[in-house]
């Protein structure tokens, strides 16, 4: 009568979100030391406190399913994060570079809203009310996050164009 | 005053994408062989299908804007499908790999959404209506493809449990 399989996945999913937020804890201040726009720099700033209390929501988590907090490497998020830091490398501060930026943290926000969705529906099947409680507390975060980089991109795109035109 | 830089990174999103893409259509039907559930299994060759028309769109998007289709490899969707792979290889066929195999699935999907949209914020500044219109169509198949992966969850996250009481 154990759900020993199920909880295993769901732990194993935890684990490689908490393996990702970990690595987003060190990214994120490269990527808002990077940022021109004063929006997306305070955008990420202020996403970086959030992402340090998600992992304290994975940590609290881990330990409701009787676990201890364990990252596991995760190739998609190095993979997501090799490319962000790719985009910082090749071009000067710029804003068609800081649209780059965006596309990264975008990509890494939905890599996250697809991980802890999955995590959410296995605690749900579990039972596990106050697990799911706290993954979509982190869920609607990075949801607003994503949107607010969309907001912040339509400036950022005019001003590339803008830039452009100035050349 | 031309928008050559703000160009060159949406090709280079364009490039991004097409890799993912080309890369899903080799991973797709192993995925679908993989499967158990039928729902599943049904969803994943149907998105096979769509698939290959987005390529085809992308190849669209490339000539629109007078370029040749060129696919730059992309770490990200690598580091994804590595992890599906794993997914498949570690368990034989159950509901819990079902489980797995969704997990997967859907971060893929939700990568695609962030780089489609990143790409159509891009064409839509550009002023390329025809690219915003392509790249909008399969962000709507994207977008429903993870919806129906959601709704297939629940009953094979269902199924998982069961399996495991059965045992």
């Amino acid at each position: 009568m154990s759900a020993e399989s199920l909880k295993n996945l769901l732990i194993e999913e935890l684990q490689d979100i908490y393996y990702a937020e970990k690595q987003l804890v060190k990214a994120l201040p490269k990527m808002a030391k990077a940022a021109q726009n004063k929006d997306l720099k305070a955008g990420i700033t202020a996403h970086l406190a959030e992402t340090k209390e998600q992992v304290a929501r994975l940590e609290q988590a881990f330990k409701l399913l009787g676990e201890k907090p364990k990252a596991k490497t995760c190739h998609a998020m190095d993979g997501l994060l090799e490319e962000g830091a790719e985009a910082l490398s090749e071009k000067e501060a710029s804003a068609v570079r800081d649209a780059q930026i965006i596309g990264s943290a975008q990509r890494i926000e939905h890599y996250e809203m697809a991980a802890y969705g999955t995590a959410r529906s296995l605690a749900a099947t579990l039972g596990e009310d106050e697990v799911v409680e706290l993954l979509q507390l982190t869920l609607d975060e990075e949801g607003a996050a994503d949107e607010k980089l969309t907001a912040i991109s339509v400036v950022v795109n005019e001003a590339a164009l803008e830039e452009e035109e100035v050349e």
